[in-house]
């Protein structure tokens, strides 16, 4: 049989938390984008994600002979009534795209009440609206190179304030195609929540690659509940990982669990006297992990490298010595960063059926 | 390797004529499309058509609130300007859409100088205008279910008129997922040309399927040179043949060249003394053909109910009692129709090696 | 994901019967297969077969220099105990090939005691021997290039007397890769049991393509029971039907209830007040069937003729012109046969719901 | 399509020498293998390999009931004389499996004269005849769970004299499916060949899942001609490395310059005024590379763990703060091992064009 385009992402919980998939930044014909809101609903269907943001540009109309001056609001509510007419679980969020020079460049504020208010001459002014809107406001691609020769993402004066003043929460290191460790660093050194997204403005399958086992990046927020208060929340308190190609993005405090919830324990057993020890690790998440052992056992089929494979079981065979009740394996996860070029731990207890 | 999603359309040139792969129905946002022209555009280059009709509806506009009264020719200036940047080789056709309640239903006018002057009062009106200028206009999905329902397409005394009149020059036999045998009949019986297009709305790729091995439908049409005038005459003379899931359907002048150009004749030889002949056939069309032998011979590996596949050579064991230095086999094409319920015949002239 | 190599075949049981799948034509190195017999009994368990005949040659022993005069029941004792201890539910079956010039050519005896005693110098004593233990006996390859030039089956007056003698009871008319019409005819005039098998000597995977969506050709055995000696009352009545890339071969008297035990009415509806009737067929079987309707009725989304692709469900449109309570379909299933260029014909009762 | 279960292994030749395709280990039906020795032959041809080694067993016979004391020559000879007859470039090598308990364990002896003189009582004199025959004697899993409860290669005082003495010169690092740290160890400490096999007693397809993208353990063999006399020197000379899963195991003397040698630069660039060098590498092996940049720099797409696909084009985006006009990027190679746990490096040299 043929491959199907579609691809629902999959992550399981982490202990505490419901895992959502999200995309907090896209684009349709009311801006710059080249299609109708609901082809992006029905991307996000079929991408088996939980909430998607609509996310116009406010200042950059291309299309304005065509669609003079419109209520930027459209995209949302055109969006929001296709995905309750689906009878989808999807939720749609309120956003927009601040789309200035640098500084302080582009940002998305989601969580609107009311787009149009938004419309402002000063780009501080539109930053305090979102904050009276209650939205969460985070800075998009600051490596971009339309705005960064060098693709590195600084910090300016102007972004130092935002922050201060609690204008801005979040930042992208991730969009569509471009990771920024100097971005991550930024979110690090200053509390901010680390985001991704696809920044779609023609189709995901096109953009992403979907015939050759291509995704779009996508933040994962860690909620309480399954709403959009839920997913506030999370954002503004920064329980997010974020999702690209096969990179994990995020603090540790997530980042560790994420991948915990995700690699576990199935069995773990001794065939006769051997003492080479049997250990099935289940991966319910669709990442292709790459870990480095640091246990200082060697394995029966495998250097101290070691890929577990998405959504299914992989066997490890390690060499104990001698018959044991349980070991603990330490692994670094090279396919995730918790900071520029470091890479989590991820700790296997196993014990002995 | 994981499947690509483009799958360039491909048949051969015929005697006489070069092959043009069309679809002259489609729908952008400036009418019920979801999407921007340019995605049209994209959509035909990667099915590697050769011309494609903008033909967005004249009188239904249910995007009006937010693009209000547009000027009827955005969406072919739109589309024809992305097509000269990309420099592909694609034509982008001016359309519309006359979209009238039956009779006549909707019609589509294609290869206008200016879609404006279409928006008219009366039907007839919109008509007269397509013809001032110089249009080939053609009658849509005649056994629409949102128009007739019993799915059968009927000629009305005011179809007869058009065609009287010299204001209807074709016919849609096939329509998005649909084919009509009743409107191939009234094809044949009033001299229309034959039809068949996507009328797209969404996106090629969901609605179509490309992920199993789906395609748009499309009219190939033999044209004298590769031209917007080439093809403006091979329609207003019915040189066509529908491309439609697995099935051509087609005036015999057309179809069965179309056949016999997709169908030939690699090498044929004896191996020894045996007088079991070796039929190596290229298919050089797309065409998965069902063909059933009238020869009288029998088949080594077959019953008289061959399958000749597509792009690639396949081989025919026929068992000639004797070595010939020639033979002819004639055979019914299953899949495809010249009248309803009535397959073609291909005779494959075979010269022994 | 890539494809498996394992597609074990699918067939549905007919009523009064179960339908066993089964290849009673294959070599090992105990004559001049290329393998030992466990790879044969690994391939059935892949392919999902019910049972498999091992069936050496006797007469012909290449293998001689290395494998000096075995006991001709070695393949069957080392492939039965594997089985066994695989806990399949593969029944193996003790049979071997009669190796002869033609006439009478090559034949098949299977379920034998003993195949030592197959040891003649005669070639009718052969034939009774195996009569003499109660085997089921069928001509090989009566098409074989390398016995027939014209790959013409042809009766014999020897293959009359042993049929008179109650000497042969089956023929094949799928062998490898070869299908005969005239094998087919010679089974219908003298009540011979039709069957097809791989004849393999290499491996399955490589000779059937299974890379390529191909099987090997089977014999579908309609039994009372799940046995060896259900298995050989079945053979012996004839209720064969043979399964060879996209065709069937049979009597309709068993091939028409396994069409219809594949091909049911999953629902049928029509849609509000429209009368084109929405029939959901499903097929539970591995056939792509190839349907020609002789309804009169025309369908929505095809011509007469209709593919209904194997293990899924199919949806047709009928246009019946009002809405009815009852329809009758009949079809003819162009990819089978019941005699050289004759197809069964299978009509669909279709209940609305 | 499907896909092809024929993926012929490619890997590219390093400065002086010739990279062959080489597997020195596997079984047929002359030992305990279950295929005759064409089906060796001919798996080794869909693979893409240079030359293959018959090495069934000298003591084990479990088919001697069938197969007594066969010449040990046999499966060699079967073998060359269907190579040469499918005018392919494979190269049959003679070898045996010397089949012991541990110590000394099993070891193969490659390019014999004839296998025969090899039957003998006490196992010394076995390595001794190999060596009259000059051939080449390697170690044969000493990690053997069969041999060794702990899966953990030792070496000991047999195998110390036997090295000393001249009479084992290589080892076995990966068998099958596993892999020995310890026996890469035992390589490097004592000077002895690393070598990788299959050890295939059932089918290649089978054991190494062709359809999930897997292939048989090999060794590479850096030849300075195409012949089993340059091979043979290149074995004594320790001129390899081994290619199992996705792993490559070898000195750094070989294994740098093929990761050189398949990782190539294609372009590096700079946009306009960025200082963004897009680097195209070209990968001409079938690694999928999993590489650590030490560089310092950081890329625009990646972290510092970057994946080179095999059999194609990669690009990375350096961000080097300005345009240089040259950069050099040292890559930890992290699925290429030179030691147990340890990793070489790869300089990528990169001129900016």
């Amino acid at each position: 049989m043929a491959q199907s385009f579609d691809r629902p992402i999959t992550f399981p919980d982490i202990p505490g938390y419901q895992t959502l998939k999200v995309d907090l930044h896209m684009h349709t014909v009311f801006s710059d984008g080249s299609v109708w809101p609901d082809i992006r609903v029905r991307e996000a269907v079929r991408d088996g994600l939980d909430a998607i943001a609509m996310t116009d540009h406010i200042e950059y109309q291309p299309h304005e002979a065509d669609i003079p001056h419109p209520d930027r609001n459209r995209s949302y509510e055109i969006a929001v009534e296709l995905a309750a007419r689906l009878d989808s679980n999807l939720m749609v969020i309120r956003g927009s795209e601040i789309t200035r020079s640098m500084p302080p460049g582009h940002s998305n504020a989601v969580f609107l009440d009311d787009v149009n208010p938004m419309i402002q001459d000063e780009p501080l002014d539109v930053f305090r609206e979102a904050a009276r809107q209650n939205a969460f406001t985070f800075w998009n691609h600051p490596m971009w190179l339309g705005q960064r020769k060098d693709g590195v993402a600084v910090l300016t004066d102007m972004h130092r304030d935002l922050i201060a003043q609690g204008l801005l929460q979040g930042i992208e290191v991730v969009n569509m195609h471009d990771y920024s460790a100097e971005a991550l660093q930024i979110a690090l050194d200053n509390d901010l929540t680390i985001i991704g997204t696809s920044d779609i403005h023609s189709l995901i399958q096109w953009e992403f690659e979907h015939d050759h086992n291509g995704h779009r990046p996508i933040t994962l927020v860690f909620t309480t509940d399954r709403s959009q208060e839920g997913l506030h929340r999370a954002l503004m308190a920064g329980r997010t990982v974020v999702w690209f190609r096969n990179m994990l993005v995020g603090r540790d405090e997530y980042l560790v669990p994420l991948i915990e919830s995700s690699l576990t324990l199935e069995s773990a057993a001794y065939a006769g006297e051997r003492s080479v020890l049997e250990i099935v690790v289940h991966n319910a998440s669709d990442v292709n992990y790459i870990l480095r052992s640091e246990s200082g056992y060697t394995f029966h089929q495998n250097s101290d490298v070691v890929m577990v494979k998405p959504n299914g079981n992989t066997t490890l065979h390690l060499k104990t010595l001698e018959q044991l009740e349980e070991v603990v394996i330490p692994f670094t996860v090279l396919n995730a960063v918790n900071a520029p070029d470091r890479h989590p731990v991820f700790v296997l207890d196993v014990a002995v059926n």
